[in-house]
């Protein structure tokens, strides 16, 4: 998917919302946990009431990989039970040696169908370079996370600048707007005015809205540009709205569409 | 596995060597790739050919995810595979939010059965700490790793010392040499001494001897501590010592058997 097609689908949904596939076992209502594949059942579910509301989906793999092959499967049902158009991403946060790189980028762009994944920058260049060289893939590289720890090396002064803002730099060496994004959570909405000095034009991946407390709204004050350029992702303010079996769907709907309306909102007070 | 243990385990087989079971389909001899779980069975014949000769086992998670729910499967029964007492490592490379690293946690100590899991430091202490509730496991952390792109961010100058040296110091305050250790690559071997002054008691990790031309002397002259404290990882240069499945276990063998012997040399030299 280009950058261009992700902006037509964002502005004809009204909507740069990802849903997030944090699909925990132990947190399902008990009628899901007593089916064959509960996990897979469950997103069954969530996409079916929320598929016109987002603009795709974001899975987290570890809570996949908690059930060894199992899981694996279950990853790879949810992802192609997607209809089709809609964003997959694989929120993985891999990230090494460039013959390692390959065989991650063959995991999830070929074995899976995913149109994009999430890495760590550590490693660098020859870490990423591998999943550029599929075209209408995206690399999605951690720059300033949504969580407490973002703050013990992310935030470091590194050569004039915090090191999460080398990432950036860094990243856009490797790779261009057309196939690189970054990771920047709502937890700091103060620093989107700094990450758009680096990033101007990249799509920025955006967790930490719902559950985590960000606010959207001045996530976009700084964040937006001129193709919105936002990917915002939310998980169990969605997934677990409800805990029952029979309001799930429609509480998760309720909770995706109070995000798309203010999506709405924000896109038409900038005139898009 | 505690560090006494691995300790013990290192001075009985004269061997820090850890052998890295980066199966590739594609490179396997044509006999395995017939059969029905060809990287499962090729594992086997390595181990087989060199389990009294290494201190465990290093399985990079990528050349089984490339096959999706099968190569997990691989995966598992690999892990059951290897002796009682050998040290089982997930070169995993995940880190993530707290309740993520939670999951992954659960897939790789409990699902899975292995001793420790390779670790990006980039989100900071919650990504980690998750790991260091497992009695007997361990988090080994990305130091400065060994490709080419460990010189774009890690050696970058932070505070007054190398971006990699941060993560040395961080990483110690999140846990202790009893369950803490971290990747340094052997293609840095003058970083050694560096790294000790930061992680004087911590295992290391060392990838990067063989293919990637790593020098075994060069490391162990500045990185050895007095409990030894280096697992050196080899992979490519002992699995695929041959392409004939005629010669493959007897020249896996040879290839980690020499290694061996070098290391035995060293701490004979250095009167262990």
């Amino acid at each position: 998917m280009t950058r261009q097609q992700l902006f037509e689908q964002i502005t004809e949904k009204r909507s740069f919302l990802l849903v997030g596939l944090d699909t925990e076992l132990a947190k399902l209502p008990a009628e899901y946990r007593a089916m064959e594949d509960p996990i897979y059942e469950f997103n069954k579910m969530i996409i079916d009431a929320t598929h016109d509301l987002c603009v795709g989906y974001k899975l987290n793999t570890a809570f996949y990989e908690a059930h060894g092959a199992k899981g694996w499967e279950s990853m790879r049902k949810t992802l192609e039970y997607i209809p089709q158009g809609l964003f997959k991403l694989a929120d993985a946060k891999r990230g090494d040696i460039g013959n390692t790189s390959r065989m991650y980028a063959e995991a999830f762009f070929k074995t899976l169908s995913c149109d994009a994944i999430t890495l760590s920058p550590y490693m660098g260049h020859d870490s990423v370079t591998p999943y550029l060289e599929y075209p209408g893939k995206w690399a999605i590289l951690l720059g300033l996370t949504s969580n407490p720890g973002s703050q013990d090396l992310q935030m470091l002064q590194a050569d004039g600048l915090n090191f999460f803002e080398q990432v950036l730099k860094a990243g856009n060496t490797w790779g261009t707007a057309e196939n690189t994004m970054f990771v920047v959570g709502a937890t700091h909405p103060e620093m989107f005015a700094n990450v758009r000095k680096h990033a101007p034009d990249n799509f920025l991946l955006v967790p930490g809205i719902g559950a985590q407390g960000g606010d959207l709204g001045e996530v976009c004050k700084y964040g937006l540009n001129d193709k919105v350029g936002l990917l915002v992702a939310a998980s169990r303010s969605i997934i677990f709205a409800s805990n029952s079996a029979t309001d799930i769907a429609a509480k998760a709907r309720a909770a995706a569409e109070e995000i798309q309306q203010e999506m709405h909102g924000i896109m038409v007070s900038v005139g898009m």
